[in-house]
């Protein structure tokens, strides 16, 4: 399990432009930007900078360059860091220069992505310096915001956190609520087995060390631990013996996170690293030197 | 300014139901949701229950009534609020029944939806609470989620808050980047009655008193007042003497907006109604008695 | 009110490059254009030319630039004339070269926007031409065709006109509908202020001077002043005394204007200029010399 | 050629309620209509009466059925006329009841296609009229609104009206630019023959009887006669001996196409039924006797 | 592997009703269905019947039930059997009626997705009958047609076949061409190791029995054995001693396959049950005596 | 009838794009490519070859070029051949040089494209071939892949045949179902006449030769004779004496198109050249000596 020889991923070029020409035309919509066409002549140039005003990790970039290259041709957009980089407050993340007009309309959607996702990849920065030299990952789930999760998934990866699942269709996960419905543990497992692909894998949730048995008797690939407290979660991890991944979820934070790490579990999920990641504060000025 | 007389606003549905099909796509890819296809049967039938499982604000019922229509024909949603309600932790929110698949595929979607949506609106509630009985509104930015703003606002207004612009096409904000690169307080707002249609508003933000004299003598229709402390807020009060209105932005969080309600501005602009919401938790859960 | 300083306006290009896509397509279908597939070899060339068959405004250049660019890469147009500039019968618009299938299959597409672009803004600029230097503004109105309103916006604009709101939710203007079914002038004002953002304006209809006076109470930003002769609109102009803007509609057009303009009213909204404007006629020669 | 024989065409539902979506967005932005949600209590009702304001032919009701429809659920809509039906001044064409914020966010949507599509009905109709009891055929070209040409061809087939070709794709017609590319009238045409489909039909647009009489020679479908007198097309008309279709076009207005339609041309094609066609007025009133 | 005990996949129904308005829209054009319309009365009714006019297995019902539900309102579908059934030449398998014009115009869309998912899901059940009962599986590519894969993947399933994975985003399947870009096998799957999250299944393509070793002691979670003879399959079997779940590919036929099955690999994966399926003849007819 | 005279016909460039944007989302999802990411770095460059493995007729090649620089920019696509192309096994149809990731990212679209469509043109060849020296045509049907009719009737014209109508809006094809419901073949034919444009062509399908003199005394353009066998197609031949094109239809193949093409009808229609068109084999390859 070594974090630091994967290869930075990489967000499909139609994917950002698509999602950055839906941002751009849910800020401009049918009138554009009044302001700058009421204020700024159409052929003023100018030189913009953007930094970082609070210590983060970058996430993001790509969306941030297309902001710029969408709205419009003609502005060139030079980058200062690179997704995953650690930037201290002040750092300058990128410059764009070209028609003044543009670079102002293309402003809030390139920072709004921006702040969201370099949010995200500090927020799961500070989850993985949490568990220190534990070998247990730090993993995101499939609450994100509607229409935004390959990015926020991407942002998690940036900052050095793992990627759970990206959909209902990936990979199989039972929840409670489908043991519910379905039957026993054992029964749900076996049935998955009879429907899924040879490449997709299986967890399941369980709340219990005997749901933990019968998970393992029926040959989970992993299993979700629900809730359980530190000491219950080392004896899941004595109870499994490597058969399958442990993931502990439930009660995850950064006061608690360095304690779930220690039991011995392989994976920690919490969708506070993306639903409760704060904005990365970044701002974007008109050099008025150049 | 009378809060509670206001009608409550509407989502256009169109609006809703395309936003909720765009993420039931993101999560549903290609193959569908895997999990529910290979443990419940296809015509199992199954009663899920909605609860809140902390206090807060209602928005967005609508979204979470769609993704259950969306998903398929034939579930039943009964909605037990409406948006702009408080509910206590364990509140029922809403009761959906039908094909126990379709349920479960959507209920990610649902929630996802409905705790951000909910979160924002519980956090500009604790906002508005917090600047008393003052005159002031708490109000929205364009510092919102891309493809989310509609919603964003939508529930800002749910939460007892206010909306700014809802882009750069329906009023003119100049900022000092605008003035930067266009010239002084008076050519910029002189420039924007050339251009703009009478019905269009124009506010200018402003970063001392001396600029503030500027945009009154130039009759701006509001002014934001950037980073000022309460002493200066208020000293911008009694230079304005109700000719624009008064927008404090910059600094404002639960512990600062009840001074800064008390200088007697208008509006109280903050991006952490929307940015750094906490979601609210929301659950869903199949009744096993039904 | 100087209409000359006003900045022309920006087509967002991302909008241009939509609009004229969706247009080939509906003019390709699926086979393409067969005319030109069944006389033209695939890489002849050819130079054409783009001229004005009678005098106007020039409205949509951006648009006809789009269509020779969106229909394949590599034709190169070269405009004579931008947006705003009056022309004579006769006059080189634009010149295209590259292939000749390209440069025919996108010709019809270019100059339906054209002609009907240009003529609206010519025809915006006859009734600004009727006011001769009274102080009013020309205004176009939401009667536009579904789909182009951006467009014909931005075409009344290059006549000389100003713009009304660009849809329902840029401003709020109550009608005699609004009214029948909500109640009196006072009590729609006064909902529209607690429901409203700070920047909405608020304009209300008005069929008499008794209600002009109630909506002048309730201080409406603007008043439309529906279908009154020049004696009434006069007397509501001195009611008013400057405190809100005074728009006049209804029974508008170039016989009539001039008396309507005189009556010291701010604004002269018309459908005419959008919907009844005549297309300009403009036509594409392939420059048989080249 | 029995015009009253043919059968009503019908407009793809699916094809209405996609355009009727694009303009109910154009038209509601993000916000939605701000002045109903203002002034309107969210559960009040209403019922309204759209009627005609002056004599014209009706065509597009099922746009304006489906923008009743598609702005969210529940409206009832009740037709009063159907397509091609000649309605006088004051006709009512249809009542909508249901919730009063939708009927009155609809409106103008429904107008906007309305009063366009009964213009190019009612405008067609007078051509028609104009042709009396000649043999000859009223007929659009591909001069339409970009994105509306299916409704604005199904409009010219309402008021009695021919359809041309609906766009490049599915007929060809061979015009002075490509021949100038191309080379002379044979050979364009015998390139035709090599190139199409067995159900593509090949039409040539020729300045004089010379060009007729090569056309005629290659057995062409269809000429198009550009441009000539009525003696000239006296004489085409012998030429012709009945072998392809004569199409007559260019100068045609009201007051020339009865001479054209006597010269025995089969079909007189006009862009002013669709370019130059001015709206019919057509109210939509609060029935507040309701 | 109990193919006998999985449950039935469903088809998203948002996909299926997108897919079916993609084609319908393909089919229709601007000018609708000229037969029909030019043939049939608006409101005659028919009654049709589709019938199976050879032996095979269905795949698809419900995408021939949204073609006649999305080509407009009113139609009424009623299928006589489900998707993987066993058809015989003859068989009734849906009977529509309602308006003559919509049905016919929905039935070639219809007829082209089941003709092409119920000929997949036959051609695979001809496999899957290859294979006797021997353990292997059936297994299917990423050899679709773009645009339909999930519907094409959906119709293998239905034939008795299991799924390969869906796309590049759901499983890690090394190449040879990404060895020869990467490097070694060994140092591939380690690779893979660092970057994937814990659901991702990595499989390599060997090409030979040295590779499969190194890739088994890379703790591959299944190797994909490209061109091998039974023979050297046999091998792979026995030196894999169950470690990963084997995959056959490449020159898979339906002479080949029952002898491959033998060699004890576990999964048998062939782009013929996909691009090589012939159609199952299917047609409607109107049914005269209703 | 000059088959080789004709020019190759033109895929709109937007149409192309728009397709392999689709195909290239649904292969990548929201991950985007799991195994390039994993297993290559992101600056790594690589030449790749695209290969013929079988001999076979080229169609396609803009989708495959637009494969490459749809995923990313950067890409160089060198091709070796044209559409129309005959080609043998080995034969190197183009070189992909850049970066990696990208170029093995897009290399399943690009083939499965390319692949679909040379083996339609491949399978056109060899019907084509079959009828020898006949005037006879090879047509296709609207038999075709949902979603890719312009392409597959693009394919079988680079493999020689003709195109039938792309659709139900381009030409009048009545079949017994519209018989059955509309009455007989006179009155359907009427019925056309009144009802379609004047470049409309109306064919009509007979099952007998009594019927088809009945279609041609009522004028058809063209009649599909509909299963009938050699003898009786060449007695509708000798009836018809070039008045009508006859098409022949239903059990065409390999074995008897050449009987049938003695006949003297015009064209051979078969949907066996779209729907049974097996697969052109072709690979990619990185060079590793690149």
């Amino acid at each position: 399990m070594s974090r630091k020889k994967a290869y930075p991923a990489l967000l499909p070029p139609m994917m950002v432009s698509d999602a950055v020409r839906v941002a751009l035309a849910e800020d401009l919509g049918l009138a554009g930007d009044l302001t700058t066409q009421a204020t700024i002549a159409p052929d003023a140039t100018a030189v913009a900078v953007m930094n970082a005003r609070e210590d983060g990790i970058i996430a993001g970039m790509d969306l941030a360059r297309a902001a710029f290259a969408e709205i419009g041709p003609g502005l060139v957009f030079e980058p200062f860091v690179t997704d995953g980089a650690h930037v201290k407050a002040g750092a300058k993340i990128a410059e764009i220069s070209g028609n003044a007009r543009l670079i102002l309309s293309a402003e809030r959607v390139a920072l709004n992505f921006l702040m969201r996702l370099c949010g995200i990849a500090t927020h799961t920065g500070r989850f993985v310096e949490a568990i220190g030299d534990s070998h247990a990952h730090v993993c995101d789930t499939r609450k994100t915001t509607p229409g935004l999760r390959a990015f926020e998934k991407y942002a998690v990866r940036c900052g050095g956190g793992h990627n759970h699942r990206y959909g209902l269709d990936d990979a199989i996960l039972i929840k409670d609520n489908h043991i519910a419905v379905a039957g026993g543990v054992r029964q749900v497992i076996e049935a998955t087995r009879a429907f899924a692909g040879h490449l997709v894998s299986v967890e399941i949730e369980v709340d219990n060390l005997d749901q933990l048995e019968e998970a393992l008797d029926a040959d989970a690939d992993a299993v979700l631990l629900d809730n359980m407290d530190a000491a219950t979660l080392k004896k899941a991890v004595a109870i499994n013996k490597g058969r399958a991944k442990l993931e502990a979820s439930g009660g995850v934070d950064l006061d608690t996170i360095g304690a779930i790490a220690k039991t011995g579990v392989d994976y920690i999920s919490t969708s506070k690293i993306t639903m409760a990641a704060p904005p990365l504060d970044i701002g974007l000025d008109i050099d008025i030197r150049a």
